[in-house]
């Protein structure tokens, strides 16, 4: 059995967005008892992670450590027709996932206690973001 | 035909596990001769690498880099509650992998000569981590 | 539905190969109207990327970005038995995918307007390398 479905994200800017309660309902809607679904992200500046979904100091850390990283405005780009960060987004993508395969059990997705799945807004601009989920299972 | 196997590895503080040979068996005993083993990890501070399996200073080398990209104790850091380790283990698992899908061609993983799977634990303490591997065949 | 196809691409040194027509060649092959494509490389030197694919610039600035962060000849590096370039190889394979599962829907990878599936070649000399291209679907 093979099931896709679309979720759209609004993001407000840079920031992470939790989007595993949504992919758990396309796997629902599935009937999949086991299986695995992979989320797709149909974007190079706003990308996937699995995160601790405990504490938000978490994800503002990630934050941090990823514009010390990767700082808009860096003299180093060249590709600045959408601003300062508009490179800074592409690289932080690459540096983290477009793609990402969980799998189904029980009807679930096997995530462990702590494991979020997060949508992550690289623009300092709002955007209308596409994800596919792709469920293959039983 | 879906199969999902369980794995668990008891690790000894920060460092690499070749898992390939687990992961390997469960698709033996799948019985599938194609298709598609997809491996995921329970956690946030520890992951998934494919990297080359010769020689262990390969390891060493990805150990050193990733040390001085996200020093443990790192000021920026604000979430501390476990240890200086803490945010770092998640940072690293962040620019890694939280899940690898991995094709299948006459009952085998069509790993490169030089290919194999890690599990890369990120905390400097030992834990027990847990790896589900869903693997769709004929 | 299962089917692998099989990609060779004939590297000229450090840099990018669009591989996207390559891959949808192995879907309509497959016949799958629906399902997912995964990618695999089997190598550990070079990479896969999914990026913009509009302004090759884009390119030029994470090669830029990439050789700044994990720079040739670093001396932190003790595996250098094939040159400056050998670690820094393996370091940009494990910061980037060896695998990428991409949806496939009305017999298409569903790819955003401007997302390209890149190889990316980080070893200084020229390459063969080997991609299979997983389709489960129906």
């Amino acid at each position: 059995m093979i099931h896709n479905g679309e979720l759209t994200v609004a993001t407000a800017g840079r920031g992470f967005h939790d989007v595993t309660k949504d992919v758990a309902r396309v796997v629902t809607a599935s009937g999949a008892r086991i299986g695995l679904a992979t989320v797709w992200i149909h974007h190079t500046s706003a990308s996937l992670i699995v995160c601790e979904n405990a504490d938000p100091a978490v994800r503002r850390d990630l934050e941090a450590f990823m514009a010390r990283l990767v700082p808009d405005g860096d003299r180093l780009f060249t590709h600045t027709d959408e601003g300062d960060d508009d490179m800074p987004a592409h690289v932080r993508n690459v540096l983290t996932q477009t793609s990402i395969g969980i799998p189904i059990a029980d009807g679930r997705l096997v995530l462990g206690t702590w494991q979020g799945l997060y949508l992550w807004e690289h623009r300092t601009s709002s955007h209308r973001r596409r994800l596919t989920v792709s469920v293959i299972g039983e």
